[in-house]
């Protein structure tokens, strides 16, 4: 997975660049909590260095510009996501399996990534930085769309509801879960994952009514 | 429901005082597109001025302020939401089918009021009129999670899921349809009720697997 060496390899030269208690990660993490309360669009490299408590020409000593800072953000999302879909486990053994591999798998990148994936999920789409984020994310639709097809297909997912829908219901349940999900209150990370499952393929009804 | 009265009034003492063309509820129409495609941080009267194709003035002539469009745009999600929860569907009949009743209603509104509950549902509460609309959507909430125990206590939804987490992930599912559903597309309003209901209420997994 090159995108993800890629990543890594950048976050090693930012931290090796950056200032004393401040390497390229925490002003990531700093940015993209800025980004997610004002909105990116909203949000200059001034108010950036303001919440950082540094001033604008430190944070072009790590970035060099808002547009760098949110794309090195997305790929702080998009490069486990896509992880998930290039397992062995999503590619191997029934389509329910290889489906439920998925859509677990993302529910956990989600939670270990909250803000970040956040800030994809806000995207609009007004830079090319963001419409380039926004194509990966399809490219991630698709893939779920295949899964959803060939478990339908096996006989595992109803029918009645289109292979698109599914698709998009799938993605807007685990999607909204970043909204309200806190990892530090009294739903774990494994409960959530249990029960967001639980929901979407099994239902809330009690079975046998 | 003296909020809805009043609401509507207010749109026609708008629709009257309006320029041709122009009646407050275009003037909302507009700048709720212009808010949820920028942000409501980042739009400016002048931006809406200049998408509404007339002078800041003229939109002063309609309301006194931004963070009165914003009140009024967010009044038209919140007003039509809130009667679901007080229709007589929703307060008799078993928990289940109040549970549903409510369900399916409130996907009606987001279907009918896309724009608006848009709006809503990406507020960050950095305001007084959006933390008084966060307040009011707080208060669905806790219908819901009553309607949740309810039908949990009755044994028609499953237990196995706290009540705080399985409304969460109702609503979490019914506020992302906005994110995605087009009603010009090719699912009807009326298939997507069904779907959505169908998957949180009996699942996607094939009954009998």
């Amino acid at each position: 997975m090159p995108t993800t060496t890629d990543t890594e390899s950048g976050h090693n030269d930012g931290a090796r660049r950056g200032r004393p208690g401040y390497d390229q990660e925490t002003v990531l993490n700093i940015a993209v909590q800025v980004f997610n309360k004002h909105g990116y669009d909203a949000t200059s490299m001034g108010t950036l260095a303001e919440n950082l408590g540094i001033s604008k020409s430190a944070i072009y000593h790590h970035v060099p510009s808002k547009g760098d800072l949110l794309r090195l953000a997305l790929d702080h999302a998009l490069a486990p996501l896509e992880a998930v879909g290039e397992d062995e486990r999503a590619r191997a053994g029934s389509a329910g399996e290889r489906l439920e591999f998925f859509l677990r798998g993302t529910i956990r990148v989600l939670v270990e990534r909250q803000q970040y994936v956040t800030l994809l999920l806000r995207l609009r789409g007004n830079t090319e930085v963001e419409r380039s984020a926004l194509e990966r994310r399809r490219a991630m639709d698709r893939r779920l769309s295949d899964l959803v097809v060939a478990a339908q297909q096996e006989g595992s997912l109803r029918e009645d509801i289109d292979p698109r829908t599914t698709t998009r219901l799938l993605f807007g349940t685990i999607n909204s879960l970043v909204e309200w999900y806190r990892p530090d209150g009294p739903v774990s990370a494994e409960a959530l994952e249990e029960h967001a499952i639980g929901m979407m393929l099994d239902g809330l009804h009690t079975r046998g009514k």
